[in-house]
């Protein structure tokens, strides 16, 4: 499973977005005489929000003028060629004519803001395909259809028709955090995000996606010097390895990812499909591969913006041993309890800490972790500067959280300057929680001075617990581990010219070559030479029926185990051989049975492979034999992946822990299994595009040394 | 199992608080004639911000007067006996001198605010229990210490020192709501809910309840004519029989009870003790106690608020199916993931309100669910009008969501007029959603007009989904379902002179006298005699050591299974004793072994019971065998129960799910294990309370109308 990454990374490729985020000329087309129209917003933003000094063309059936710009009756009329971007405010039916017109003037970028394509049906989507084509053909790339455009904020250029664009930016220092959304209502949300201190510099809406996507945006915003933290809402995920490139550039930039991806449920997905053209995806799939590459994820606008403002506050590190500071002592309970259940933990704090507030604290402080020196530090700002310093300082503590329940006007605000006063010296993560439905100055204060507070203890859990996951994947990089232990490649290839495995025991076979071991077996087509194989294999012995097309034998009747005995092994031939013909399969099809070793003992795995829609190969591993719809115990991955993540994943099963040893029971193969399943993917992805799943369950772990067995298998 | 409940309440009784909560005298000790002090605060909240029209004694040792009221230099001053309520700020040490005095002077109810007592250690705990004794000795009830004292808002009352109580209720109308809270902190946090529109009328913050705990409280509340619904904040629950029989007088009252239940992960178990005095419980027996009773367990204070707001608006009832309206096609998509999340479900609205939507609205519009009538109804609003009114009457929608993603000003202002005009006619459930950074008038216009948003589709889902589980555990009524299928109490009575049984082979007698049988089995003391045994069970068989005080045998090597021959037995009586002598286990105490039937192919269950230090009796089920802690599938409730609680805990599990019929395998005998489970439960009742726990693992159960089998069973 060495086979690198940079398989997929060669068919991937990024515009650089030159001309379209740097422009040197803009022409906007309808641009509107009216005030309030989008036509005219759009002029507006770019002649008088933007910092533009380059060239702008207006175009206006009409014609006319407009802020001192003429405004040309069509396109051809504009006495330019080369124009970087068009804006394009065109009713959806006219189009595909503009565009025409537009890369007949030659222009680089078009950002199409009109919608009523794609999203409404098969209709649109004609419209759609027509547009792309003409793209393809004469190298003029398109943005959107159905998008609300381009925001930069530093320096400013909104080619946008948002009414919003003239105060985005103006309400306090920006954030270095780009964000990509595909819908503009989202978007819009987020950048709301600027009343409480998040604020995004670059934000790019890109609708339907016709042709330049998000993985374009994310992957120019991981190469912009400008930004540190990427932020993206996805309906759909249109390219898979393009999305993943773009990912692993952002890490590879040293700028975490954070996305929030909607459409996961059915019914959201439903959803999805309707507004948007894109395939949402399975959203199993999409947690498993945005954890493999460090994306992280959140579920819903709140908590990106906690993330997104804690990230761009104090950076990635480690945020997991928190001191809960109160002068409440349930809030300092509750708070526990939320860093508990977030599986963080509660800071021990040195000994010459609790000392050194002990010099100043009441006695009837609380000075262990929560700290609680009572409503004394609500009036006394030395009582609080001479405690929290020390607090401040102590290397076991990653954060000083702080919750604030209630709001108490002026003396809420004097802790609060007071806090800050300490906070801002140290290199400690402060954590303001507000949690009062009151609002008022002591609010503002922490977002003035850049302490912005998350709204409830749950959120702030989750996203430092995020936070840390993600300084833990950068640090350890499994992922990006060389693969030493890898089996190498085996010799054999599979020729296009050979048949798919049709039944089991071509399946097995494939398997051996990969270094996957079956029971020993024979076939049998008569019951004496079934009878004559148990004898040779030894008892107990199963028998299973073979035939082509029946891929789950159990629910045909087609499997009889533990068999002691010739006698016993008669009767089960003779009971599969009437259960395939009560279930109706042709006897042409019919092979047999496979008499064999009956192997027992083990903790029974699934190792299943398909082909995701979206992303290509992506493996599944967890509690295998009959029950595992009802055990839904499963991890996946994305391949190829090297041994590290596949161990990573399989320990994210519950049935990983079965293979541990547990009281007198002994340890189960793990390592044998690990070998397993990287043959299994090495056969998965020697067979190529013709195999849309491969499955093996239950492969049966054996105790440590006795490696594993594959009990069945089947290649689709 | 049909044991009524009464056995418990029975014991527990409930102060009427008559005088407390309607007092006609009142003694405030240290009034105080300084400004800003509590004394003082407390003495201007009665006099000023109460409508009180009672008696008032005012008591400082300094003497002189306090706005008309003389104030008197010590308790036994005070020219009247038989105050209802004195109110006690003075300092922890002359907290029990005092209450001598107003004992004597024939006070009903003394509220202690003064903290320092339990909460700091043995010394307080000790000065708590003189408090105590005096109290039980008097007849004085006591009320706190360490408390915020009493608010009532309608009428107005305030025994507290809170500086904040003069601006309580006074900013909107007033909720039907009560508070009970341990600590003052979070329930101030809670009070200020006013500024999104959830008024408490009461709040009793309780404190260290020496004496008058929660559940006086919530008693009350649910007998008081001012109220509809109840909420509860809960650092430790000290009696827990007074709790459930408080809960279910709740319920009995149609009012729901909202708890935050605090303490719940070790770190907040171990921030509680120090905080309060009382025990945090293990948390899970909470979660079962609660759900068995219909107390609605809320994770935090925002939840508590967004379900108390809810309820308070819109009563009980069943809110699952959801019809978003959103003009943001990304919000609806992230709604119905929401919803799809949550177990809730997105309504299918009827053809006619489609029908009726397309009407008016434009073709580009989504009418199914989630409706999207676009940014045309932001600036039209009869057709908001006209599209919202169908769907507000359609019957399969119980809850129109509306998320507000971002704020535009007017725009949204204009909107949600539009919304509050039709949902303010009908029937319908209207939650809006409150997602946007930036507030403003449309938010605040929500609140005037008693539509309080929520604050998150996440926090919305789960307000949603605990109303309706309550709404569904009304209607329902499974504890109070009389026991049809109940076996009857065996006549076996266990005396307190019987032994408790000290080995497996006792146990497993006890158990097959209420009705679960155990495996053929004979002891063995010699080997000769074990193989005698063995061949009269038949084999294969099964040997266990049978030794006083080894209850875990397989961690001694005390177990040998699937024994095939004579020859087998003998080595594995061998190997056993062995193994006894090498983990030291005295000769004297081994008995011999075990011979025993060897059952298999059933699925292996726990059942145990354990006695609760706040509860009492609660029952484990779920998945048995030696994997009991790693697959940590095991659900409680409390006993008494009758079947139909004991089946719901067991279908919480996921094993339950291995009893049924699967593929080709045939459904276990879950009736017999119902029958089991509640033979061991009476057995657990009946041995009385010098048992402390008693498992029965594994509990075998066998394919349907072949019942169970105890293999093994330990009683402590």
């Amino acid at each position: 499973m060495s086979v690198s990454t940079s398989v997929f990374d060669a068919s991937v490729d990024f515009d650089d977005l030159l001309e379209l985020i740097r422009p040197l000329s803009v022409m906007i087309i309808s641009a509107s005489t009216t005030p309030g129209s989008l036509g005219h917003t759009t002029v507006v933003n770019v002649l008088e929000h933007s910092d533009f000094d380059g060239q702008v063309y207006l175009v206006n059936p009409k014609g006319g003028e407009l802020k001192g710009h003429p405004l040309y009756k069509a396109v051809s009329d504009v006495p330019a060629h080369g124009i970087d971007v068009a804006l394009l405010l065109v009713p959806a039916e006219a189009a595909v004519a503009t565009l025409q017109s537009c890369a007949q003037q030659g222009v680089r970028y078009a950002i199409v803001f009109t919608g009523g394509f794609g999203e409404l049906g098969e209709a649109g989507r004609s419209v759609e395909a027509d547009m792309l084509a003409l793209a393809r053909r004469t190298g003029m790339r398109l943005y959107g259809p159905n998008c609300a455009g381009l925001t930069m904020l530093a320096p400013r250029l909104g080619l946008t028709f948002s009414t919003e664009f003239c105060n985005d930016g103006r309400s306090g220092p920006l954030s270095r955090i780009g964000l990509v959304t595909q819908g503009g209502g989202l978007g819009r949300s987020l950048m709301q995000g600027n009343e409480r201190g998040v604020r995004f510099s670059r934000w790019f809406s890109t609708g339907n996606e016709l042709d330049l996507d998000s993985a374009d945006f994310i992957h120019w915003l991981a190469k912009d010097p400008g930004t540190d933290l990427i932020c993206t809402v996805m309906e759909g995920i249109k390219d898979g390895p393009r999305f993943v490139a773009a990912a692993k550039a952002a890490r590879d930039a040293g700028k975490p990812l954070v996305a929030l991806k909607i459409g996961r449920s059915d019914f959201g997905k439903k959803a999805a499909q309707s507004h948007t053209a894109s395939l949402a995806g399975e959203d199993a799939v999409n947690d498993a591969v945005f954890a493999q590459y460090g994306v992280i994820r959140v579920d819903d606008l709140d908590e990106l913006l906690d993330v997104a403002s804690l990230i761009s506050r104090v950076g990635v590190r480690s945020l997991k041993r928190i001191c809960v500071y109160s002068s409440s002592g349930g809030a300092g309970v509750l708070s526990a309890d939320k860093v508990g259940e977030a599986g963080l933990s509660m800071a021990l704090l040195q000994e010459r800490t609790v000392a050194e507030m002990a010099r100043y604290a009441p006695s009837y402080a609380a000075l262990t972790n929560p700290v609680d020196l009572t409503t004394k530090a609500l009036v006394d700002p030395t009582l609080a500067r001479n405690c929290l310093t020390p607090l401040f300082a102590d290397p076991e503590v990653d954060v000083v959280l702080y919750p604030i329940t209630s709001n108490y006007a002026a003396s809420t605000e004097g802790i609060v300057r007071n806090m800050l006063e300490v906070a801002k010296g140290g290199e400690k993560t402060f954590v303001p929680v507000w949690m009062s439905s009151r609002r008022g100055p002591a609010h503002d204060i922490l977002i003035q001075e850049g302490f912005a507070p998350v709204y409830s203890l749950r959120n702030t859990m989750l996203a430092l617990q995020r936070i840390s996951r993600y300084a833990c994947h950068v640090t350890e990089a499994v992922d990006r581990v060389a693969d030493s232990q890898s089996l190498r490649l085996r010799s054999t290839t599979i020729t296009s010219e050979m048949s798919l495995p049709g039944n089991e025991a071509q399946a097995k076979a494939l398997l051996a070559q990969y270094g996957v071991r079956s029971p020993r077996e024979q076939q049998a087509s008569k019951v004496d030479e079934a009878v004559a194989h148990a004898r040779a294999i030894g008892f107990p012995v199963a028998l299973k029926l073979l035939a082509d097309g029946v891929l789950h034998k159990s629910e045909v009747g087609g499997v009889q185990l533990h068999l002691h005995s010739e006698d016993q092994v008669r009767r089960a031939f003779d009971l599969i051989m009437n259960n395939a013909c009560q279930h109706k399969i042709p006897s042409q099809s019919i092979h047999g049975v496979l008499v064999s070793e009956m192997v027992t003992d083990g903790v029974e795995i699934l190792v299943g492979i398909h082909r995701d829609e979206v992303f290509g190969p992506v493996l599944s591993i967890g509690a295998g034999g009959v029950w595992v719809e009802v055990d839904a115990d499963v991890a996946r991955c994305h391949l190829p992946a090297n041994r590290s993540v596949l161990e990573r994943t399989l320990q994210q099963t519950r049935i990983a822990r079965r293979l541990e040893r547990h009281r007198n029971l002994p340890a189960r193969d793990g390592q044998a299994l690990l070998d397993a399943v990287q043959g299994i993917a090495q056969l998965f992805l020697a067979l190529g595009p013709r195999v849309q799943s491969l499955e093996v369950n239950p492969l049966l772990v054996l105790d440590e040394g006795r490696g594993v067995v594959a009990l069945d298998a089947v290649i689709e």
